[in-house]
């Protein structure tokens, strides 16, 4: 198993030695270095694997004492991530998720799913993950989303997977998770933002339609985008065939996604992600 | 070389039966049928391709004699089609076409270049086609969308193809070839409409960018689609880069677009396509 | 529902014209035709599918009185199709059919799993559709299949599906489930015939890799392709990643192709598959 | 302009750290680095960028000062690479580079046009790029390569790119370019090997065909891989439809290869590629 080490600063001349030396005095066995430097704002990502045992708060210590002091330096050790799922009626992404968490397939553990309707109670319980019902009818957002943010809270998630959870979320329940939230949105982002993207696909008459699986902010459907994918439709295609098509490609999209978040790949820069694969 | 018959109506039943009946009589090899009912509207459409010879006024004049009163019959004699092109300074799509022009890779025969920027001449005088260069600048648009639309009628061209044409058309010059005009817009719509699609898929942060061929309407980048395509972009890439790997895709997106409108395999219907590939 | 009519044939003139004549003086509501004429054989195929009450009987004998000798006549009435799938231990295609299946989002019942190793009983047990284990060791590869045929056939499928069934068949086994057997193969066919594929890939250091739904016969992996896709892959992925990698595009392959099957919309002719979607 | 460091030796600790080293101390302006290490045969590659005055030859001597002696270290100043075209018949690769080559959107000068037949002589002559007919007619094989090896040779290219050169070639010719010779095949490697790949891929009735971009060995179709990118094709293309729709893939895919090759991006490592993009 693998440690991570990712580090964001503003850029400078010397920082990929200096800091592969922090390691190679170490003795450990970096087995990927990944950097890149964004030009316009120069500032730094270098994500770095290696094997081997090694002195964590010395690396700390050492790579604190060089870099520029807007630096921010994780240092991941080989431990499998938790994740709590939110869902509402539809199953497609879920059931994906469920399978790849019982056999392995995927960098993590379900915890919990936590559901604004009861529908996919069942299906948690077939695969024995405990599921949690938390309706919203009749209260307010934000008296909902506390009981929601309890639950995820009880569980100290790294990551929270909206898979389909289809309520507009307050800028305070995003910014709470900001970072540590995945979404994914039925459409090809920038393309129809909002309610109802298969219908308005439809009626647009486009050629593809995708999805984007992002990062949750307080700026809906605006969220750093980590992966999108599409499929090709023509004019045979009802607006319910259409979103049939689309749950293929959510799917596939969200996995993905969470993949490279979980395998810690995605810096967040601005409203962008950095992808090292 | 094949006959083509196009034929859209208000749908009711028996109408395959009695078209295909037509065509049996006159004892032509029917090679390709096509149809297509549009639910919500109720309304039909049939391509039908054959070989053989035939009496076109009497296919024509026994059609009308059952199809409702508001059918669109178009018989279609196997003759090349006439195509004038417009461009502005971007020569990616304008040299694809003048090679396949050459060596009658596409079912077309370009009259006639037209161009509001006088870059692309020597493009077109190494393939012998004329251009003409038609300046905008000091011009109300009205007079030089007339100058533009003279030199194109001069060429009675069954089809025009914006070929990176940067102008805003107006209404009426749009209305004038609704049906017969084809644009390529550098971005997947309905993303991204409007000026500098590259620059703001590239601040938007997409993981895939695209390009549209459209039927211009007097409605800026809502035409009805032809064909769109997708190319996966990363962080790496700056705005110009998305631009360049942009226009690979808008080529093809356009050429394949032409062939399929050549070949009178589009219908439009309100504002979208019914393609019979 | 509809009612689905496929028929093929040795072509001549005035076979669609004939065709739906029959269907218009039935009355019934013509919903979606398809016809393809292969060249070099000669061969008609058509679909059509239809709503309203009928006479199947006379519809059967009223086309058999003009159609050719040679005509295979279909009449498919609006019945949910039954399936029985085949697996051996890995889990990716059969997780996917299951969840479907429960939600019904395929037109299918799944009536049973067989598995030659026991791995996937409990997840079949999750989903409370029965296993059937029945072990190949130490058996004559005729024994074993007369055995899963006996269990095939005591639910009278509509159809069966090769889940990753990774044993090889007899032609006897192949040939009695001649156009009623689809497997997933876990390469882009006629690339990487035969076992081990993705090792197969990354060594010869391809930069794309892909699954293959095709029917079985009795020359292995050379039954007719249904579906087809592919997933691009570099350097970094080993043969382990192609595999992860490539399990995501079988479920989507199988899946695919399992419901345009399911759906009457695929002929076979010769080695090769018409596909009316 | 940047200047690239080429780096490939055994896999030892601490080389990313003494390399970037030797350029820290420089004080250039390092703008990418990628590095990766084949784990089964520990080797390793490194490609860094980078812009700033700088003494060649003591970065050089500096480097093989530290690395392992099977080192091989190429520094490449930001000269525009010399390419020279081999060619048969078809127009349609040839078109796309030259068009490319005379608006610069490729970091190439084409020297010259090579062909074994003379078709394509008029379409260089219009982009006013030398051809040269040398004709294999009654000749040996040897023979007839030792003439176009002559007349390659004449403008010591960087490259040469095989545009759909319809000529086996004999190991000797192979050998002499090796890792300096690119060809497009006109399939999806390693599927349908040999002639008229089309063909064989029609009669397999596939339902996706591609092209491939690889190094020439004296092993023919066997050369490692850059890129290959597919098209969906169905029942309804004939084997000659198959071709046109592999062309557009084709010419695609070679200028995708040529970039990344002429930007130094491509290391070849025993028989496949390691692609830093």
């Amino acid at each position: 198993m693998e440690t991570i080490i990712k580090i964001t600063c503003s850029d400078q001349k010397g920082l990929v030695h200096q800091i592969t030396g922090v390691l190679f005095e170490q003795k450990v066995n970096v087995t990927q270095t990944n950097e890149f430097v964004v030009e316009e704002s120069e500032r730094f990502f270098m994500r770095i694997s290696f094997t081997g045992d090694c002195d964590i708060p010395f690396i700390q210590s050492s790579l604190q004492k060089f870099l520029p002091l807007d630096a921010k330096i994780e240092i991941i050790p080989p431990i499998q991530k938790k994740v709590v799922v939110l869902v509402t009626k539809e199953h497609h992404c879920l059931g994906d998720l469920l399978i790849k968490n019982q056999f392995q397939d995927m960098p993590f553990q379900i915890q919990a799913v936590v559901g604004n309707h009861q529908v996919l109670q069942p299906l948690c319980e077939q695969f024995n993950i405990p599921f949690y019902f938390i309706s919203a009818d009749g209260m307010e957002r934000e008296a909902h989303e506390k009981l929601v943010s309890e639950k995820i809270d009880a569980f100290s998630p790294d990551l929270v997977v909206l898979a389909k959870y289809m309520r507009i979320l307050s800028p305070a329940f995003a910014s709470k998770y900001l970072g540590k939230m995945v979404n994914i949105h039925h459409s090809f982002l920038p393309a129809f933002i909002g309610a109802n993207p298969y219908k308005q696909a439809f009626e647009r008459g486009v050629k593809i339609i995708g999805a984007t699986a992002h990062f949750v902010t307080d700026d809906l459907d605006e969220g750093p985008i980590i992966c999108q994918e599409i499929v090709p439709v023509n004019h045979t295609l009802t607006a319910k065939d259409m979103s049939k098509a689309g749950k293929e490609v959510e799917k596939i999209v969200l996995s993905k996604a969470l993949k490279l978040v979980l395998e810690d790949r995605v810096f967040i820069h601005q409203n962008k992600t950095i992808l090292f694969e």
